[in-house]
């Protein structure tokens, strides 16, 4: 979802880091649609942990990389063969390719939240320890480190941005645990039911699609030794909690849509949710212009706007 | 030199957490030797950087497994492949073989305190980020976020050893830029010359050779339950200046020994000792029982017994 609303920027936009796009090169699992436009680009379908697949993506020495992969956190947890076989060797493959190419391009690496495990404080500070407490969150946190030695070796100018919950996502609802935080959002604008599965006073970190596109596109023109050998930012968001999302909901559909949200306690998703980091204190991404939404109202007007008023 | 103490000691004592000891199983990159006495003892020359090495040393199914693998500090940075191979590849392998071995022993994970990086405070506390600056404490870091995640997921019963910079190591002075800490109380105490190449304020954090198979020792019976999901622990030490060490050496060898430490600045060397650790405030590993030397008087006299003294 992000990658292709990045792409759709990116082709919209047909700039990057104040530099024109010559083209765009797309690889997932599955061959990627093209974007709306007439920029140039190739698209693959590639799996990048096979040793091989990223010669091919790197054969015109792509100044900016952006690398979103890839398995999610519930299934990195379930099948701990493929969590480990495409998010750290594929990562891992990525930047050797990108080493022996050597023309020490940009990459861009989304890390996340779930790097940090508990305990951990109320406001998360930029050095809080990396303690993941899920095999994504390690897959994660290795990739960091990864990305600060290549950076330090100079076979890449890494930039890491650890991603907060994103919504409101579009689409229809998904399985992933944290998926009740759009649902119930997006589906009551719609006119749809939503179950609300945790309590009303969950408290969680969160930006919108287009923050976090936001992040992606600006992370392209940071400067790498204004950063320093840290390289994985944690990106601002706004701490929210699911009454005063509900409290947007009804400012922005009324009564009748907050209505819509059904309370139906899942103790398994309330746990995993619970142990999830609540609020963080940028202060290294502020300062190089990362820039979040304003608060969760503006999340469901920019989810108004990108979603609903096309 | 850790690993051949720490055989050793086992087979002098003939019982670890308890329990007698049936066998050593004794695996290095050149065959090792065995220990002094009759305890029963295989040895290989394995490269566990191969998959497939592990599984003839793991056929018997130890119970308590050592890796305190391999390549040092100055070869991983020089030969940066061989470094991922051996130390990041080669823990997974052998995290990987045990998991497929299936009994879920207790793993003893020498890390290394190169896994923090500058900015540190003058006393480094258990929670303190993990930001290594050189390729061989990325490897040491990773291989504690994978020893954790094996052990959450039960495929073994993970315990991690940040270790101190060990002097007075015995034999002969190594190129390794922390082999001054040793040199210059071992060559002195042997009626030779010895190069001091940092200012005598330089502090460090160092432990006996003795107290590190201590240290090795103990971790076989630690409880997990008790050490909770971060695994590896910073070992206590001594937080000593070169001036201190040189009054140690003053104690134990008179005058005449401290007249065979010749300075002669080298200003690589003082630039890497300069950025490292001085000092750890080890909370987690004093409350689980880990004892360090009282002072540096003890590592000397430590050493005197143990080296000088047969």
């Amino acid at each position: 979802m992000l990658g292709r609303k990045l792409v759709e920027r990116l082709a919209r936009e047909g700039a990057l880091a104040g530099e024109a796009i010559e083209g765009l090169i797309l690889a997932d699992v599955v061959e990627p649609q093209a974007p709306p436009g007439d920029i140039p680009c190739e698209r693959y379908a590639a799996d990048v942990s096979q040793r091989g697949a990223e010669e091919t993506l790197l054969a015109e020495r792509p100044e900016v990389i952006y690398h979103l992969a890839a398995v999610v956190s519930g299934e990195a947890e379930s099948d701990f063969d493929k969590g480990y076989r495409v998010n750290l060797d594929g990562t891992r493959n990525l930047f050797e390719a990108i080493r022996h190419a050597g023309h020490r391009p940009r990459v861009v690496f989304a890390s996340s939240i779930a790097v940090y495990g508990q305990p951990f404080p109320d406001v998360i500070e930029d050095d809080q320890f990396l303690g993941p407490l899920t095999s994504y969150g390690t897959q994660k946190a290795i990739g960091e480190l990864l990305l600060n030695d290549y950076t330090r070796k100079g076979f890449l100018d890494g930039i890491g941005l650890r991603l907060p919950t994103v919504a409101v996502r579009p689409g229809r609802p998904n399985a992933a645990a944290s998926g009740f935080f759009s649902n119930i959002i997006r589906e009551p604008l719609n006119g749809q039911e939503a179950v609300l599965p945790v309590p009303d006073d969950t408290r969680h970190w969160v930006c919108s699609p287009r923050s976090a596109v936001g992040f992606l596109v600006h992370a392209a023109t940071v400067d790498g030794a204004a950063v320093g050998p840290r390289r994985t930012l944690s990106m601002p968001g706004v701490s929210v909690t699911v009454a005063e999302q509900l409290e947007s909901l009804r400012r922005a559909g009324g009564d009748e849509a907050v209505a819509r949200v059904r309370r139906e306690r899942d103790e398994t998703i309330a746990g995993m949710v619970g142990a999830w980091a609540r609020a963080f204190d940028p202060q290294r991404a502020l300062a190089l212009g990362f820039r979040a939404d304003d608060d969760f109202d503006a999340i469901v007007r920019a989810h108004v706007e990108d979603e609903l008023t096309r």
